[in-house]
């Protein structure tokens, strides 16, 4: 039995060598279009920052390597330029010698990624994107030419990483997205953080904005503005790599990436395909979906091997876990977000909250960011966010656990995490989103979001404010009453008694108390979810 | 309606805070014994190091702020000497005034924690135990009274706490266990690194070992060894504070503790216990136990709140996951240990591994070891450890949301966790624990564990080292021919065709693909689970 693997980085090196501890005897050959494999790709744009320093490091194989422990035959530089699925056959050429042959199949694995996407505007030529260590090694040499100043177009985890790794090279970096926020698998308030750890780290954001032209030594904004950038980089996304798949007559899926089954099949039965290239499965419409990530392109080459040899596999939904470091900043999001569950029309309930990262006390705890999207028929955990410092990725990591194990949100507040003042709180984090939304189920407390707030102020509401003086000296909500939480019993007259209240604290916490208070004292009083914190960050405009 | 809360720390407190949050008109009495309330009980041992330097920071609420916030009637040194479940009143003492009166109550909420285990030796008065903050600044006020030397009586969390922040204040310290290892939640093989660590800051461990008398400036171990011990600390365990539910006549149950409902109700229906001193519920046996961990008090404290609320409430087991720190190493737990599953005489399988906290070509990644207990039979995870750096306790926690979200051990594979290099890899290590559950599920591979491996060899087994001669030259288990990896397709003719092969890398994943190599070469091959690295922990005796 003979398979060929057309691709040799992540999804297509987990199949080879999956399928390679399965089958001793199988014939096993990769081809791999450019001069490396197995490479560390989500390591790109640290090496240019230096921060990971050697070049060696992102080269974790080499075809010698992987010949030696898996009996792997690994072909660098050897495009495959077509696949007959009647003959089992796929060309290909040689790019050293440019020779091409045929070379036939049991089986076949696509594996060949994701392109990036390039704007056509004029003068894009001279922009580079980031795919492989070839590109690396282009944007590298630019730096290292001179290049004083770059522009990175697209502000999603790829953009940011390299606007980053950028600056820590002492460059003068813009980033320009044309959505009115980063990090579109975030909520505006979420990703509002990032901006602004961008900002202080001396990157220069541009939210709404599209580049127009690309001139020698700068970029045209679509305002006009030119902006310095001997550098360029298309960071905008990705789309799948299926241009072989198409010419081969495999069936493209609705989302644009080759269709395939529960067992990474394609509509031909002996191609498979894994990766970027490949849909997936939406967890929450069961529709297809891409997701473009390496966890589960090594997911899914493991998965076609497992077929391949004839074993039983299983089939899951993608959720899409994903994190990002931003400076000192990390943010991590897991599952569907609060603009695509309302675009979709599905009903959600949103909690935001600000614990911090571990015991108060113990030095070092740093505040976070947390949101939690649940369904309110039932409580499923539709999607989960967080921005801070440390410990961010631990509770995006909890969440995306707690969605695979099919908790609900209330079943968060009973988690038994591991506690020790170094690492959490009595009450993790996650705890308290648990505790939130049982409350919110049992109608226990009720709370209006940051951006439902103008419209229940015009709508006659009163917006209370329970901090202390010194907090709201520091910032507040324009039109609020200022009434502090440990005041709040001996002041009830004082409050009007006929129009429905909403009260806020700087996270939530203390305005769900004193919500509980006044509703039992009469009132209509409803908690300004997130507090101050959250409606600060989403009225935020950079 | 008035409730009555006996103990003002986490168990009470929350029981307080939350009831108050569902009632506004209740009345709330607490009443502590001690001079403080809702004090950061964990981090007693780390003000004793100065790693907390400033004492208010322990005292998070005072009677005063928490009256003006919750209109909660708090009186500290107030003893409750006595519970009259029929009259439903308690006897109470001011401490200060010495008068005794009583309180009616119409719900009882006990919550009087546990007592620090005192061992009757010779000697004992001298020793003091670390419960709350008073006891803290007795042991402060002895290292600030210029004493040189410690000994800590007691290998667990808390002695190893207390161990670390004596050693943090340039004490010499002696830690004492009777056990032949530290930390009894975890395996010996994984506690091994815990001793080398605190051995390594200058901590002298002593295993095995128990104290005979206490002198005046001294410990007498049993073995007649004396230890220069000018401040001595017990810190053996702790037992339920059940005096005064006993003396009232309320069940106590089979662990010691006062027994509870699912609403954590005693045998009086108008008297609940919360924390520390009430039974739990074991998630494997279904039988009550003793959980001494904050995370529990709290969750408790507030299911007796919503069941004196007459809410509706959900009760459930408790797993018990528990992390320290121990200077730079974390270790953590969730669930059953090997220890006690072979004692209890319950089928289970172990799955050892040494991931690396985040990508390895990303700095810092630091080496962890990972433990997973699973039931052979369904594969339902019954516990997991982790000791290392970086990302112990997001391990742990995603083992311990996996257990509670009722996700097998194959499951583990498909967790689609937040990858990006500063923080996991593409195959994360919970993912990896799947895959090696995966295989020994479908028979793929075959483990043999380090504490089996002598047994093995004395019964004919041959073992087999594939690691590089570089690794061998480190360390080597005594007997094993060496045939790296690389090499062994071409070398297979030096194998001994007839007697079984044990495969062993440094920790376990090559010998993963070496043993399926000889299996598919016709060799009778295992492979050692958690490679040389748990061998050498498992039997490494300090």
């Amino acid at each position: 039995m003979k398979t060929v693997i057309v691709g040799g980085v992540a999804g297509g090196m987990s199949a080879a060598t999956r399928l390679r501890r399965l089958d001793e005897h199988a014939e096993i050959v990769v081809l791999e279009r450019g001069p490396h494999v197995s490479y560390a790709n989500c390591g790109l744009p640290y090496h240019l920052g230096g921060v990971i320093a050697e070049r060696e490091a992102l080269l974790l194989r080499t075809p010698a390597s992987l010949g030696a422990r898996f009996g792997l035959d690994v072909r660098i530089r050897h495009e495959v330029l077509a696949v007959d699925t009647a003959a089992r056959t796929v060309l290909v050429r040689d790019l050293d010698t440019d020779r091409t042959r045929s070379e036939t199949y049991d089986h076949l694995v696509l594996s060949p990624g994701a392109r990036p996407v390039v704007p056509p505007v004029p003068g894009v030529e001279r922009a580079l994107t980031l795919r492989d260590v070839t590109d690396t090694d282009r944007i590298k040499a630019v730096v290292e030419g001179g290049a004083r100043s770059a522009l990175v177009v697209g502000g999603g985890f790829i953009g940011i990483e390299v606007a980053e790794n950028l600056r820590l090279r002492g460059l003068a970096v813009t980033l320009v997205e044309a959505a009115d926020q980063l990090l579109g698998p975030l909520d505006p308030e979420m990703a509002a953080p990032v901006a602004a750890e961008l900002a202080a780290h001396g990157v220069d954001v541009r939210l709404g904005a599209r580049t127009a032209k690309v001139l020698p030594e700068a970029v045209e904004l679509d305002d006009g503005t030119l902006v310095p950038a001997e550098l360029v980089v298309l960071a905008i996304g990705v789309r799948p790599d299926t241009a072989l798949a198409r010419e081969a007559g495999l069936a493209i899926g609705p989302r644009g990436g080759i269709a395939v089954d529960g067992r990474q099949r394609t509509s031909d039965p002996y191609v498979y395909a894994v990766g970027d290239a490949a849909e997936k499965t939406d967890p929450v419409t069961g529709e297809p979906s891409l997701v473009p990530l390496a966890n589960l392109a090594n997911r899914h080459g493991r998965i076609a091997a497992d077929a391949i040899a004839g074993r039983e596999v299983r089939s899951l939904p993608a959720i899409g876990t994903a994190v990002v470091r931003v400076f000192g900043l990390t943010a991590a999001a897991t599952g569907w977000n609060e603009k695509r569950l309302t675009a979709a029309g599905l009903p959600h309930r949103a909690v935001h909250t600000h614990p911090v990262s571990h015991a108060g006390y113990f030095p070092g705890a740093e505040r976070m960011a947390l949101k939690l999207l649940l369904d309110p028929a039932d409580g499923r955990i539709l999607g989960a966010q967080a921005v801070g410092g440390e410990g961010v990725d631990k509770r995006i990591d909890v969440l995306a656990t707690a969605i695979q194990g099919g908790l609900t949100a209330v079943d968060l507040a009973d988690l038994e995490l591991a506690y020790a003042p170094p690492y959490g709180s009595a009450k993790d984090p996650v705890n308290l989103l648990g505790h939130v939304a049982d409350n919110l189920a049992t109608g226990t407390t009720r709370t209006v979001q940051w951006h439902e707030l103008a419209g229940a102020l015009a709508g006659g509401a009163v917006l209370l404010d329970v901090r202390t003086a010194a907090e709201r000296a520091a910032g507040a909500i324009p039109g609020s009453l200022h009434l502090p939480l440990d005041e709040l019993r001996d002041r009830l007259p004082e409050l009007p008694a006929d129009r429905p209240l909403i009260v806020h604290c700087q996270v939530g916490q203390r305005g769900h108390t004193a919500a509980r208070l006044l509703v039992q004292h009469g009132h209509d009083a409803a908690n300004l979810d997130g507090g101050y914190l959250t409606w600060a960050a989403g009225t935020s405009r950079p």
